[in-house]
């Protein structure tokens, strides 16, 4: 389906959010998220690691959906757990929060962070707020003011690092997709092979991130960490623009077609940090990575150098939309630049069986 | 991503046409299409089976896309072929032409079929014309404007007929996503299996037409033919309404959840007809089936009839959307009816392989 020719229209900040926390309340992307074990595992265990730190005191769960992190709390020994949740799966929240009978314990508070109350500061809050290249959503701003309103002087932050990471990649299905209008001819007698510029214009000069599952084989140099985030010191500023540079040596022959964008985020620990990593070196998880494509691909070798800058920052059509700009350079190539961005639509979440077909998002206007 | 919370607005068909044709300007349904080798070989096999009815003959391809069908039919000998496209893929029709050495044979008009002037009449029409559930897009209204303005009397219609069938099927997939929610509790040590309601409203309760492969085993009776279309004699005013009864007789026992619809065309032939079948025992093609969940499910046993009528028709929200709208009755049941419809986005053409997130669709207003 190509949604070409759409027109853009910036939304008024109301009526993003409004269309940002529509878009959990299908089960689908709930289904996603606890179904993704890499995430849910990794959250259980952050939260049982800081037992010590949980057990008798105040937590706040930032964007609860389901309430499963917030049920892990009370488990863990939560004197009282705010679990709040703008979009309607908080009725859903309040359900669980019964069956799991810690209704006690957790508070289900159905409004946006920044419009919600607590009764009282905070020792610790949880919160899985990362998004498709970690800052797409903006959901880390809404933690930040959390974090700046209600959590206590030395409380703790659950993830507290995060980090992003770039590797030079060859998108090889994109290669095989780019090669299928070479094959026609055998196939049915007809050349259709002029269409692979075509394919090419629609498919890498496009400046939409694709957010996809990158192979360990693609990729073609070790990632480099290009930006970290103190989650318990950055401000909204520092999430306005984040930037860094990046060297990667490649690791042999190949056609560099695209960059791949992904991210780790770390728990803080008694005896050693938890990291939950979105590499493509480690299991997939529903985040899958970020591939941005280049508009040709360029052929390396074993230790050229692929270097640069990237800059990532809310999307002037949507603050919550991210872009990415890449400067790179291949060995002595000139410098080139290209901006991507997810794009302008308001699909925030991604369901683990998609439907064939979605609704075309209308506005109310 | 759920699209919740979106407002209907009726699109006037202009505008409505507009995203049509360009859910045809991208890559991505083209390559679909052609590598759908069902719906290609079948095509091209069609074709040339009547090499005697098209030498020397003029020919009208309806809705041409990259122009195969055009270059098929003057392989086959045809003395002229129109090759009517109103999408932007016609540029590359064009070249797809030209490379395979057609171009003083096939000419590629740019246009809306309806709004075309033909130099003269034709011998033979060739359209690829069929949407989801047979009916989607309502290309077929084109192909019938087509045939009654420029097809000669006697002319030959590729294919000639069109027929829809019918049958109950246990979807397992949504089956084991309902059970999803019981599995959490041993995963993680939360009980989410309240969640299982929740999911049956937003997956089953949903009035929406998935469009999905069915395999063989999920299919519950064979398949029942509730409606046929003889395509050179179907006018407008038929494909407003398309009406049928059906009578299935359930294999074994099982959980019916859904109904399936899909259809096949036929090829005229000197010596025998072509058809192209979507069923799902036949090997998948890129249309896939419809399927049409139930609310709830219902236990059937060997014996058990299903039987209804089906009413396709356009839907009031966009012309080119189909609904279809069901009563049917399991065994001594009361009667059960359901209207389902392609939702109201513009979402036409699937790609292959589709990226992981879809640009909002706004319209120009």
């Amino acid at each position: 389906m190509s949604h070409a020719g759409s027109k853009k229209r910036k939304l008024d900040k109301p009526a993003e959010d409004k269309l940002y926390f529509e878009s959990y309340a299908d089960v689908s992307i709930h289904e996603e998220m606890i179904a993704d074990t890499v995430r849910t595992d990794t959250y259980r265990k952050a939260i049982f690691n800081n037992k010590s730190q949980i057990e008798g005191k105040v937590v706040l769960d930032v964007g609860a959906g389901t309430g499963v992190l917030s049920v892990f709390c009370a488990q863990a020994g939560a004197r009282k757990v705010y679990a709040v949740e703008a979009s309607s799966i908080a009725e859903q929240a309040e359900k669980i929060i019964k069956q799991n009978k810690v209704e006690d314990k957790v508070e289900v508070i159905k409004g946006a962070l920044e419009a919600v109350e607590l009764p009282e500061q905070v020792d610790v809050i949880v919160s899985e707020w990362m998004g498709y290249a970690l800052l797409h959503e903006s959901m880390l701003n809404s933690v930040i003011s959390a974090r700046d309103r209600w959590l206590k002087p030395g409380g703790l932050m659950l993830p507290d690092k995060a980090e992003l990471f770039i590797a030079p990649i060859n998108d090889l299905v994109v290669e095989e997709r780019l090669n299928f209008w070479s094959t026609v001819k055998s196939q049915y007698g007809v050349d259709m092979s002029c269409m692979t510029d075509f394919a090419r214009r629609c498919i890498m000069a496009s400046a939409e991130i694709t957010i996809k599952p990158v192979t360990v084989e693609d990729v073609l140099s070790h990632p480099v960490k290009f930006a970290e985030l103190d989650l318990n010191a950055v401000n909204l500023e520092h999430l306005s623009s984040v930037k860094g540079r990046f060297r990667c040596l490649c690791f042999g022959s190949a056609a560099f077609n695209a960059f791949c964008v992904f991210f780790a985020v770390t728990f803080p620990g008694s005896r050693h940090p938890l990291v939950l990593s979105t590499s493509p070196f480690k299991p997939e998880t529903h985040w899958k990575q970020a591939v941005l494509y280049l508009d040709q691909a360029v052929e390396v070798v074993q230790d050229t150098l692929v270097e640069g800058d990237v800059h990532m920052y809310p999307s002037e059509e949507g603050s919550r939309h991210i872009c990415i700009h890449v400067d790179y350079t291949v060995a002595e190539e000139k410098k080139k630049s290209k901006t991507f961005a997810i794009s302008d639509g308001s699909s925030y979440a991604e369901p683990l069986k998609r439907k064939n077909y979605d609704g075309q998002e209308e506005e109310d206007d």
